[in-house]
């Protein structure tokens, strides 16, 4: 029963074999490989056109290196209240922009919109030197709340990057349980909706460390390999990174994967829902945030689930932790299993 | 006949079996699991005393992120000329360091002596803003030119550093080889010799990805956690890197592959040597830079070899290359075998 | 009628008297002549104890080489959410820190509380590395809304900064205004209170361009002079600052010009209230934020009046602005007249 | 008997005198005043062009917020070694630039040729990550050796940059001193003989504080005013550098200011030899470097000149100093007098 997070499990058996598969013989280092170049291609195939990509080590690096290459002096970064980048990364956009600073959207559902999105930018008008300038804009898909944006969502949000002539980043450390949920392309999840850069993370859907920055526009990302190795997130045996995301793209593996994962979550979140609990939020993609009695979580735990409190920020009265209540954070993985599932339930059910 | 680098090759088997090994379950992420609890353990002993080990990305950031531990406003760092920092890193410690400045000092063989460092760091006196002030000395173990420093030579480098109140910086990216060659314990060749802080590699010397900052100075270590993760530099399923340094520590693993990797380069020396060639610096390592007739180089890469050319910089004359001749890196690893060395020379003693 | 800042005045005759005075002779450079040690005296003077005092180019330098000063990897820095450092200053903290994130205070009248502080440094709790880690709080002294802390808010400000070991800074552009007002000493407001850190404004209250930063810990001055110098911020004629100051202080001047300033407020603050009108927040220093009709604004703009429309933003309901009002900002300065505030007011009172 | 920089001076009576008549009254903060407009409009006139220009605080944070607007990840910035950017300014460039590194070309009397700087530049191939990628070129005009380049000298270099693509900035501390010595205009000396972008110096050579920043490409200045602010070099009463200007520039003051410089210091050239005594360098703008025997300087300090010891590196045997001579710096200003200069050789004659 262990739901603390989707990055507790390991690699996923496909991906294992083909970091095991590429171990033998000598290969160029820094990126240089056939097998790199294999992976690129499958990168366009996957979205459907000429694509840059470049692995680093971490979502975080992804996203600070991503955001890096767009920063300007002074620039502002504009994301969700409760954004990774946001709220998880110590700073890492910050240092790595040269200061850019994050300013929050808020909204409902870990979501924000076109429109609270514009008018928070209107802070930020341009020409006025004081403020800055507005330098990017960043949605998580799926975010942290579970949810997914809907490409209509994405398209809105497009338009106002466009208005003010700033690219769309998005951070895909989910991006494969977005993508199922959406049941869309690739394509159409990204640069077809108007994102410009994508950190695409794998990490958390199979792989050990499979991290990537997807850039659409290609002119954008021709200075960003000078970012990551002044960032020391070039790796000398890049390999095994691509090895990684050959496993995992191969036979359609992360989909699979994260079809998986958020079909465990949907399960939980039936089963909680029939226990006669809510969720705080949509459950969209891997990850649910019951709303649970206190003795329930403690019950649960107990009983050996791994499960992390969580703040519930933004929920309306009514619908947020009543004093005995607290809100949980459960995530699935490829690695979570049926019997987790009902085990978990079972337990939920025999509570109070 | 792979001698391209050391990082051409992919992991050790005892590596990559560790890997396989703790693919299995759940572990918690961001180095709070109880592998890392484990390989810490022998970090310890290793290093006869308790130690702060973090595990990084990359040798870059090993080298960057320690160098930014003990950075100073306008702080000068002093290494070699031709160091990897310097060279090689794309500006990754200014990077870090906000700005500190390297400051190159020279020596022949890949060393500068306590002398050389002393003098040049009167070029950055107490007191006087326009010049900055002293941070923090690097030296290489084993050098770019595949020299080793003694443990003498150290400890008057940590003399001049203890002079002047900086931390003394080591580069192990070949941590191993040189450690095997001195036939001292890694206790003597680090912190009894008076190293503050060691960017301790193993990605050379048979792992996928593992390099760490080891603290011998418990205090100076406690910000540590957040200059990497404002890097992006703390992995998230963090046990992938233990579950290497377990195998790469098992049964001495590391040591019987630094043995091998030297025994393979000074096999290559001999052989050389008697087909009357010379290497521009000792071969006390891993590496061996030749300087053979540029005739030489061509046969050996028509027969499939995998070298580089090489500037042989700061060599006395008579010994640098003549106007027919050039300089190439031989690099060996853990993957050498004894057949590419014997072709190698077979090659080479069949040319003129 | 020029109420649009007091950074719209030139200098005070004092201070331009002294400048002319220094101006003669040779003396040494970048801070290193009598005047400055003689300026620096009466610095020691005014806070009755020894300080360590350090000239800088700007105000926005001032702070954010201050807080540099005590910045750390992945630190937060805690501030009003109107404060000049969070939204004027186009990211020049994060940029000195190396990337420090401001998080926003809220409270009224530009004012917040301990209780405030504290609710908010519970987001970033010690030893959770993704959150990064409490660095600094900073407080306004005159607010941007005009206000002023009381002793007893800035000593429970100054618990909390120590209940998390957290320096406290005071950004005291307008400093002078704010010390008359509460008819305390200098030492009564700032180290006494429990300030650590100090931005020591004086060109808004009579220079043309005197900031200096204060440090009540000697200890921690150690290294600002190479923060200053890596800012750019060390003048080399930089006798013409300490000039500056010694005008300034001379008979009292910057004590004389801010009670004038902050006088010419209260009565325009009095008259607007006689012609029924009301301010967004009290006013105690030599700024006030009227709400008027908009008709009433454009006819004080017609008349020739300098002023700036504000957001107002915080306000309640009732006291906001109504659907047809308009908050304005209006500034005095050493340089306001009588005759400025009566020609204001009389255009006021002639408007419905 | 001063000499011991051109910033030991105060202001010229210009100057003074502009200050003061742009002293009455209310004009707008931040460089948006009628008088910077003016101002602006005379650097037109004077560079026969129309430029962008921007006024901060230090020569400095001229150079470093120059080379900050053309910076790089992983940027090489190639100066000469002896540059005050490479020297003298602790790592502001460094830090203002998140990291570029300065490459020193070598070269005699201060200046590096063009050849010079190819080989140098050459070091950072295109593509190579590693080695990072070149950003910049800076010279210094004065050198601080005391010499001046060419125009040739200037367009070889030109040359150079455009052949990698990259701006050359040039170090105007001394500008109008090196102006006067070529006898040309600034549209000669700058954009017409290749120069992208100046540190346009004015404190050196008669005022207090009034250093610029131009640039010849006006789009390259299109995010320089939030390079400014974010480093806090944007001056609020910024009008008080705008009247130094002013002051600076009419009736030619700062030629006729510079003129008398070098005119004072080939006086002092001319004297010296004739007393037997020989510079290390050509004398070309107000700064010479006399090898005196010791015993000479002490006579001459003793005596009360005011003068600095100066390392004079890379001179010829035979013109380097002997073992009992010395190398010092005399430098000469708009302040300096007739009655200095004789008063100075009258004591250096009347030793052995």
């Amino acid at each position: 029963m262990n739901f603390a997070s989707d990055n507790w499990a390991g690699a996923a058996p496909a991906v294992m074999s083909a970091l095991a598969r590429h171990n033998d013989g000598f290969s160029p280092a820094y990126g240089t490989d056939p097998l790199t170049d294999s992976v690129s291609a499958t990168f366009n195939e996957i979205f459907e056109r000429e694509v840059a990509v470049f692995f680093v080590a971490t979502g975080s690096a992804a996203n600070s290196l991503a955001l890096a290459s767009c920063a300007k002096p002074g620039g502002a970064i504009f994301c969700h209240s409760g954004a990774h980048i946001q709220v998880d990364e110590c700073n890492c956009p910050e240092f790595m922009t040269g200061g850019n600073k994050l300013l929050s959207v808020k909204g409902p559902n870990g979501r924000f919109s076109a429109d609270a999105l514009r008018e928070k930018m209107a802070q930020v008008p341009d020409g006025v030197v004081h403020h800055g300038q507005v330098a990017s804009v960043s949605i998580s898909q799926a975010t942290e709340c579970g949810t997914v944006y809907t490409l209509d969502e994405i398209g809105a949000i497009k338009d106002v990057c466009r208005s003010r002539s700033v690219p769309l980043h998005m951070d895909g450390a989910r991006f494969a349980n977005a993508l199922v949920t959406l049941g869309c392309s690739a394509a159409d999840m990204t640069w077809k909706a108007g994102v410009d850069l994508l950190s695409f993370g794998a990490t958390k859907n199979g792989c050990w460390c499979a991290e990537a920055v997807v850039f659409f526009d290609l002119d954008a990302a021709k200075s960003f390999e000078y970012f990551r190795k002044r960032g020391g997130h070039l790796f000398s045996k890049s390999r095994f990174v691509a090895a990684q995301f050959e496993g995992y793209f191969q036979d359609d593996t992360w989909l699979t994967t994260a079809s998986h994962a958020n079909g465990m979550a949907t399960r939980l979140a039936e089963g909680i829902r029939q226990a006669g609990g809510r969720t705080a939020w949509a459950v969209e993609a891997n990850e649910l945030f019951p709303i649970l009695k206190r003795s329930q979580m403690e019950a649960l735990q107990a009983a050996g689930a791994k499960l992390y409190e969580w703040p519930a920020e933004g929920l309306a009265e009514g619908h947020a932790p009543a004093s005995d209540e607290v809100c949980v954070r459960l995530v699935t993985s490829f690695a979570t299993t049926d019997e987790d599932v009902d085990a978990f339930l079972k337990v939920l059910s025999g509570t109070v």
